[in-house]
């Protein structure tokens, strides 16, 4: 079937049987946890943490990805179905199934379609910033679980001002129970994540597996945590647990088919799907480097579109590829997608059995879980980063965090595409335009501003650096005419050196012939010259080249030669 | 105060009365047609062409453009106006004076920010499909009232779709008086745009001058079919006419200042304010060639942001530049913008003494009048050029004109402006990247496909035709590693010759950092060669040459020969 199966042995079942156990063990408190941040029953964790990995295991390209809910996805989630219903509603865990079916649907869509490409319309600065301010929001509702305080009564999700104020408001009502527990598996997770390994080290455990080992102190936690919870009755003294959760495997059912919800969902759904395509395969891509192996963008789309169907028959939320998991999976060995396989099977054994412990399983435990597990993305080196490098990237970044935070997830994401496209436009609206020179001796041509060159009172010759487009056709049309008025008595030919020329679009073709035109009716000539391969095929399937006045040259060098004599 | 008022004389005195006259003439129907098209009291049209015409010529840079109600901005007015207020509504007139004032504020913020370059996002091709997809639209709205048929109770603008159901209906139920008159109007205009000028000319007069008075058929056409529809009582017969205007001068008012309307404005006045402005700015550039003058884009956006709002305040519709009347204008021999301030003189005094005997115009005269003035811009032309010249500028254009006609307007604007950034970004995301190496005898390096090159097992060179960033970054990373794995065995350096790399944004930067990384890894080392100027200052801002494990040469045959013998 796949290629992948065809690497199974005896050694490869060993490092993928290891994987899937501390895999298994690590996506039981995620995928809980990531559920209540989507204002989900936390079952609907679980169900998307079995069907998705197999069929991202089938068809997706990374062979070390792990496949599930993440943060930022849930996140996503509960601030686009949040406008739509009210948390605990029906209409609330229907939506979200209908936004894993979407968001399944355009991934798979985008896939066939070949569409990867679009997913570059986020920069990394940009996707980086979002992160960065979804995980200070992510943090802060969490916060509001281990204080114990009612949460605002606004849509999940939320903003920093909300956060700030409801936490604000909150402070003085904390719940002593729920505090206790909270803070106490926060400094207990830090704590293992900083000095668990050299502990096991020195009870005797090799370096990797104690590392590996080290990972499952979420489980230590909860599983510690329902125990405390359990004898000293914490529910009745007032701390939210999980309660109760069906047990057994979902039931199959079709998504959600309602057009009114579908198209009120798709924007939303698609923002989602873009975030979490490029999510993933960025990790796919920093894992399969280091194994010398190759992620197919499109093969992804596939793979992550059919889990999110996957997750949405059997009752789950939008999944996607998630870092630590992922990290964890490759660390521990897995070699193939059947790595993946066995954790669908461990998470499915639990639903089936143990479902029941997990009824005295804290809240402030997960949202504990969840603060650590977010906390290395919020990083802000990249604005330090950006500001040295480019103001325009500086710009984008900067924008991005401020609406994510100030306005919510859409609005930043939407705000990341627009400006990283509204400043490319906008720098290359206004290409460098530089008059240059021949180079004594040489057949080189340099800027007259920077270097000592040969000009002629009868031509001038530009040299554009950018392609000549839409965007930049008219800034184009007054440059030349600025520059042509300076010498406009003596002058005969202008010369547009197009060696970093590699489009000239409609828009442009016509401003270069209203430019001939012009300047045809002052006696001067346009001639061009280095133009590229395609870009003169082009010239010569229109009608460009009867409107030509002067000729185009295959060098500069070549246009001055004849006409500084003319 | 302004220049041009030191350029006036007893010669630009003469051009530029005739030229008042002659426009103020046309201005009449045109402005009392293309309020009803808004779907507006006639007199609002008259009001846009007194002081807007005012604003624009002490504020902008064109000494030719007559401002005023046109086609294309009232149809747009009409769909914005149509979707927030019932037609005939107090609302719906309250809403296009905002809708002025609002635009207006629009186009003056954005000449004051220097924002010019913002109204390049929409290509040529694209505005050329849009103007004609909407003549199509405006001429089949007027076409209804030519044969007198009730219009659909569907909000004013509209689709091709609907437009054709409610003719189709209508067909069976045409109105015969007001056909005649509409019918016959349309007839006399179209023989005197063909004919009248050399009728004329036999008459005795000189061959511009027969050109000019030709323009002016449609006041003799308003003349005689109020005389007929006065006589004949045509409005007892159920033709519809034009009604009581109120006499005078309109009273001055401040817009209305309605935070909720004016959110819901907010996208349609950015678009109209976009449309208008590239049109007219595209008119005023196009005449000021002709005499050898230039236009200010950013005098030209705070012209007419101050002739909007100039009509905002006395109560008229949103403005712009139109191509017929300023063609006239400039024909007539107008000099400087004193003819503009003449001809609203001219409007002012008919505003003031001749409405009443408007009070029996037909409303189907006012309609053949408009679809004789669009007709000439629905030109279908530009699909072929594109198809010819590049199948991504075909695509942009047939995919507004299909959703202009099918959705309506301002989808079909926006879809207009994405296409054209979708397909630019398309393009440049998957850049031309070619194999190069040296022509023999030579210090040029060419594409090793195409010519006859030296090339060396231990080095690659490849030349990137596209600056480098976000949106290409993930595509370069890709098509390195395909080409460096089909001579893994021996290659050792890796050469990226920058010359038509314009940029390198932080994304790309970020790639291309962990492109050495990963070949450093397999033991190849990553070099640069003609890096230009600004690309190496920026390289130099960042911690890149840090990363670097090859070096940076000046030029590709250094790079070439260094390499070559290690």
């Amino acid at each position: 079937m796949t290629i992948w199966t065809q690497n199974i042995s005896k050694s490869t079942l060993a490092g993928d049987g290891v994987a899937a156990v501390v895999v298994a063990m690590m996506l039981i408190p995620q995928s809980l946890a990531y559920a209540l941040l989507a204002g989900l029953p936390a079952e609907m964790g679980l169900y998307a943490s079995i069907l998705p990995l197999v069929g991202y295991a089938l068809l997706g390209s990374s062979n070390a990805l792990s496949v599930g809910p993440v943060a930022v996805v849930s996140l996503m989630t509960a601030t686009a179905v949040g406008k739509i219903a009210a948390t605990g509603s029906v209409g609330y865990v229907t939506a979200a199934i209908a936004m894993a079916a979407l968001s399944g649907s355009m991934l798979l869509g985008m896939g066939l379609l070949r569409l990867g490409f679009l997913s570059n319309l986020l920069s990394h600065p940009v996707v980086s910033g979002f992160i960065t301010a979804s995980g200070i929001i992510i943090a802060l509702t969490q916060l509001q679980h281990i204080l114990g305080i009612e949460q605002s009564s606004e849509m999940p999700g939320g903003t920093l001002p909300a956060l700030l104020i409801s936490i604000g408001h909150g402070l003085t009502q904390w719940h002593g129970s729920t505090l206790a527990i909270g803070a106490g598996t926060l400094l207990f997770l830090l704590w293992a994540r900083r000095y668990l390994p050299s502990v096991l080290r020195h009870l005797g455990l090799q370096r990797d597996s104690a590392e590996l080992l080290a990972k499952t102190a979420p489980v230590i936690s909860v599983i510690a945590t329902i125990v405390a919870s359990s004898i000293l009755s914490l529910e009745t003294k007032g701390v939210a647990v999980v309660g109760s959760i069906p047990k057994g495997l979902p039931a199959f059912s079709m998504p959600p088919m309602d057009g009114t919800l579908w198209r009120e969902l798709a924007l939303s759904a698609a923002l989602i799907s873009v975030i979490g395509f490029i999510e993933s395969v960025s990790i796919g891509r920093t894992l399969a480097a280091k194994r010398n192996q190759r992620i197919d963008a499109n093969k992804e789309l596939i793979g992550l579109g059919v889990a999110n169907l996957a997750s949405s028959v059997s009752g789950g939320l939008p999944v996607t590829g998630g870092l630590s998991r992922s990290v964890v999976n490759f660390e521990a060995g897995a070699v193939t997608q059947l790595a993946s396989i066995f954790a669908a099977l461990g998470i499915a054994v639990v639903t089936l059995l143990l479902t029941p412990f997990l009824y005295h399983l804290p809240k402030a435990t997960l949202a504990a879980t969840i603060i650590v597990a977010i906390t290395p993305l919020i990083d802000f080196r990249m604005l330090r980063i950006a500001w040295s490098y480019s103001r325009s990237d500086f710009t984008a970044v900067a924008l991005t965090i401020a609406l994510t935070l100030i306005t919510g997830v859409e609005i930043g994401v939407l705000a990341g595409i627009g400006a990283s496209i509204a400043l490319h436009l906008h720098k290359t609206s206004q290409p460098h335009i530089a008059v240059v020179g021949e180079v004594p001796g040489t057949e080189h041509f340099r800027n007259v501003l920077r270097h000592e060159v040969i000009t002629y009172p009868q031509m001038v010759s530009l040299r554009v650096d950018e392609s000549l487009y839409f965007a930049n056709a008219a800034y184009l049309e007054s440059a030349i005419y600025a520059i042509v008025d300076l010498q406009e008595d003596t002058l005969a030919h202008v010369i547009i050196q197009c060696t970093a020329v590699n489009e000239i679009d409609l828009s442009a073709l016509e401003t270069l012939e209203s430019i001939i035109h012009e300047l045809k009716g002052r006696g001067i000539k346009l001639h061009l010259s280095e133009v590229k391969g395609p870009v003169m095929d082009a010239l010569e399937r229109s009608s460009f080249l009867d409107h030509m006045t002067g000729q185009i040259f295959l060098t500069q060098h070549q246009a001055c030669e004849a006409l500084k004599v003319s």
